[in-house]
């Protein structure tokens, strides 16, 4: 046995490793008796019996009547048989026992009366005709499930037809989380500089139990050894596994692995996967113990790999595994060698095939999670994967839901998410997905078939104009159509009050003045080239015009937290913030969707919204916007 | 708008004319707002937007000193720039605010220390390098998720990230489910004759549960219009949805139609679906009433294709697709035109292509919904499906857990139970599937390439030798081999006591003495007529030669219960079932395995089983069997 410390050990290894060791030295727990009605999702301990057959005695399968088959033997249209109720025949009902006397029962339908408790039949029966024999279903002393058999409905139904109303199975493992941090509070709505709300033991309780857990959060842990140490001693002495989660500061990692190390024993530090090297595996009190990485992706990463793995071995019962498929990489991933790599991935369906495109890899940026369809993983000693490959993709949704989903990409728009929000909230099994890449990124995705809609706004400086002439320089060959947007307000974004007095463009080059940018791509960046060379201002007499920001709203949320002075966007933005505004243009935000996709049910959908009484009522409430034409197709 | 009664509606009209109605008629209840912590698995009710920015301060994203970017410009190797501490940096951790005068953070890895407070760096820094800005994961007021979304985990984490607290979610439905019917009684081990067990509502509420819903169940109503008018009225008043399961005797589903009627609007009565005709579709009091057939594989079919559709209204989201699979139909099916019909079916992944055989079609039969892989439907005119052809089956287990399953076909003995179980228990991700279909069977299944393994016992009847000579006859061409199980002790089986006084096969046509055989092909059929053509026996004598079951089990079962004097079985069934044993040979149980399996995990694994001690020691508890051989390979 090696241990490994602040090395980078391979993910497969330090899981093998671990589930050794585990296998050798931890303390499993046993199973617990429960009634079958409160088993559902419980894991069998051991096999399930049945103590009664089912049917339990010979039941009539029919409403007719029950006889001796030998009594009806010679029965034709030509020569009928004549049987009197009582002495030859009972009448009976589906689920009647039927009678010691008989051997089979003959539907009603077939039955010809006579009156006075005669009958004729026309047609002979045979033995056990109609007749649920004990045992049809299952025998007394039968194996109805064997051990470690996760427990559906249907076999809570067996259970009972069985006669089992208790059953054995294990317990469910108690999870303890230790969230670490003298820098992390509980979450609230206004933390102040510096706190940081700790939300990962939120994440990983859900994801516990998901997979049939019972976690126990503990409180938050100060930066000490000491106090790290024995919160582990602790929780080891209470719960089944622990978790460890390490805030993002300095050294933070040293600490857990030192308290892993001063109460128990340290087997791994550090493993080659990114996100979520930081990764620590020890046991303490015969429980396995596993420091967390504080980023919320490297957690959840390391909670999928690790933690499921290790709870597995407990519950003895795989977990379904997620579906993986096949998928056309959009752009060029690189990667690291020394690190096996999970990437988030956006996918679409477009052109009857899966698209995948790669998400933010900050290890901190939770909402790329929220983004992601799936996980790509890179291995070790790959550098990355070219763009036009086909990549596997292992899907965090249904497949059928980012089937109906249509790609928005492109400039972006507040916009967006009203429709985004209509669209869910009107139409249950479709989706819109948008990604913010600029207006000639969106050109881009639809030329190379990634998307199904891009919403732009480029001014062409020759005409005036805006879109039509991109869209033929751009689309030579292909029929692709204008979809009329809205009118908006271009402005200058500015904290409340305008304190640095800032009245136009020129303003941006006074000293003192610090500016926030869009990316290179963005129509508004475009824009504010267009309009810096109209006044014949320098780029780099600007300060902050190589910072760059996505959207419309960062940028306003950088003027709100007064990071910058300045930026330019759009009205509703500004508002939102309640930052002052001041216009500079009106331009018009249009999408363009290539003719092939017009037909498609989410495409059309789309435009409806467009249209909708519903899209002008709450663009109207959040101002900046002109919408006479919105949905309108032009077709060029 | 046409109401339809006691007709054949197709399952697509009926769906649609019913959710049109709903949608029109029906009373639909709000939404909650809810602690973000208790969110997991409910929908929004509306957009989710952040509160707060994340990060809400520019963050330091490493360890190091913070600085402005301007004053490391130049920096290189040999002309390095020297930095003084608090006039030109602040030692900065990862997540501390960076310090308002400064715009960038240098990893402390990089820092050349001096002593004094005084550093030297020989690489520039660029403005932002090492910051988590200002709503990097997510800006205030920017959108979360829309409407309709499923809170998993990360979108917790994302909420909480965004200070947002408390959220907005769909109200989960609550579903009364009101057995009927006189014959049923609430689930206990000892039912008599003609009383049925109710565990219909047991599956139901476990399905309810999966789905999101709350089930609440009633008591058991009998069989009165008034009763059940009265007892669906008063669910109506505090459910949102209503389910009727009437029980299995005559004339119910009459009544249970007649009382929605009586207090509300009776839209549909009788779908062209199998199982599940006798299906009711209602509204009362603003509430759906859906009346499910007793039997309850019926009962599951409607609930399936139903009511999950309803849910899915009131939840204004889709449920996942089961996975669909391509598979070769193993066995023909024949199917009603006049039915779109539910077939459940075992799967198996045998030489790389997915075979599917159908199951038990009896709707009373709970355990084929235990034993089913998945199900296929048959459209409405279509007369069945042949032999070999491509099918679809919606998969109900994990694809994965199909693909570990050994197929173990042909005779039945109770030790394949007791390997199936230490397989479980000894290695997780492994099964074995098995099914009952005679020694002959058997190897037919195994010609067909549709099992790995087969158990088989056959007496030649020339040489007294089993099994060999079989392999040979059907097997000239491949290489099978034959591993060898057990010898067994096969005997006549009577009630405690032998109250009829059998002694042998010769009593088997005495008068008053009720026989139980088994099925054609079986190798206790086979064995039963070598004994009888010895004794010079004729079938004809024997009462109930031709009342067929397939196992030991079933057969001790009916001897058990006194539905039969005698049958002829195993030891180990007799035993089980306390009944008298009479021996009358003893044989040799196999299994035959070919050769291009040999290597497969799973087989490798049913092979260590079987020279196992545990098992050895199990099947010297149960008694009858030898097991001196178990596992040793005969390659012929």
């Amino acid at each position: 046995m090696s241990f490994s410390y602040l090395n980078n050990i391979e993910l497969d290894k330090a899981l093998q490793l671990y589930i050794e060791e585990i296998e050798k030295s931890c303390v499993f727990w046993g199973s617990e008796e429960i009634f079958v009605k409160d088993s559902f999702g419980r894991i069998t301990s051991e096999a399930v019996y049945a103590l009664i057959s089912s049917p339990h005695y010979n039941a009539c399968a029919m409403d007719g009547i029950a006889l001796k088959a030998s009594s009806t033997y010679g029965a034709t249209d030509t020569t009928p048989v004549h049987l009197i109720e009582e002495a030859d025949f009972k009448r009976v009902d589906t689920g009647d026992p039927l009678p010691n006397e008989f051997d089979s029962v003959v539907m009603i339908e077939d039955v010809i009366e006579l009156g006075n408790g005669s009958i004729k039949l026309v047609n002979a029966s045979s033995p056990w005709q109609n007749v649920r024999q004990i045992g049809e279903d299952v025998c007394a002393n039968e194996m109805i499930v064997p051990s470690n058999t996760l427990i559906e409905p249907y076999i809570v139904g067996a259970f009972l037809a069985g006669g089992v109303l208790k059953v054995k199975v294990r317990k469910k493992p108690l999870v303890g989380l230790i969230p670490t941090g003298d820098e992390i509070i509980n979450p609230k709505s206004d933390p102040g500089p510096g706190e940081i709300i700790e939300f990962n033991s939120s994440i990983f309780s859900g994801m516990l139990e998901n997979w049939g857990a019972i976690p126990r959060v503990y409180d938050i842990i100060p930066d000490k050894l000491e106090s790290i140490s024995q919160a582990i001693k602790s929780a080891a002495s209470e719960c089944n596994i622990i978790i460890v989660n390490a805030g993002s500061s300095a050294g933070r990692e040293d600490f857990t692995a030192k308290a892993v190390e001063s109460v128990g024993k340290l087997l791994v530090h550090g493993i080659a996967i990114r996100p979520g090297k930081p990764t620590i595996l020890g046991i303490v009190n015969g429980k396995p113990v596993i420091g967390v990485p504080g980023y919320p992706v490297s957690g959840i990463i390391v909670m999928d790999q690790i933690l499921k793995k290790v709870l597995e071995i407990y519950r003895g019962i795989s977990y379904p595994s997620n579906e993986t498929v096949n998928a056309v990489l959009s752009k060029k991933v690189v990667s690291s060698l020394k690190y096996k790599e999970f990437v988030r991935m956006k996918t679409g369906f477009v052109d009857g095939k899966m698209v995948a495109t790669p998400l933010n890899r900050g290890a901190g940026v939770i909402t790329s999670m929220v983004k992601a369809d799936g996980i790509m993983e890179i291995p070790l000693n790959q550098e990355g994967i070219e763009s036009g490959k086909e990549v596997k993709i292992r899907l965090l949704k249904d497949h059928e839901e980012i089937k109906n989903t249509i790609m928005v990409v492109g400039s972006h728009d507040p916009l967006i998410d009203v429709i985004t929000d209509i669209m869910r909230k009107r139409d249950y099994g479709m989706y819109l997905s948008s990604a913010h890449v600029g207006s000639i990124g969106g050109i881009m995705a639809i030329k190379k078939g990634e998307a199904h809609a891009a919403g732009i706004h480029l001014l062409d400086e020759e005409t005036g104009e805006y879109n039509i002439s991109y869209l033929k320089r751009y689309f030579p060959n292909e029929k692709v159509n204008l979809i009329k947007g809205v009118k908006r307000i271009q402005g200058l974004m500015t904290a409340p009050g305008n304190p640095k007095h800032i009245n136009g463009i020129v303003d941006l080059k006074k000293d003192g003045i610090s500016f926030v940018n869009r990316q290179k791509g963005a129509g508004t960046r475009i824009l504010l080239d267009f309009l810096l060379k109209q006044k014949g201002i320098e780029k780099e007499d600007i300060e902050g015009y190589d910072r760059e920001e996505y959207t419309h709203m960062s940028i306003a949320a950088l003027v709100a937290a007064k990071n910058a002075d300045v930026g330019l966007g759009i009205y509703s933005a500004a508002k939102i913030y309640g930052l002052d505004f001041i216009p500079v243009c009106q331009e018009e935000y249009d999408f363009i969707i290539p003719e092939r996709f017009m037909e498609m049910k989410h495409v059309k959908t789309f435009l409806d919204i467009l249209k909708s009484h519903e899209f002008k009522r709450i663009l109207t409430e959040m101002e900046g916007y002109r919408i006479e034409n919105a949905g309108r197709v032009y077709t060029l």
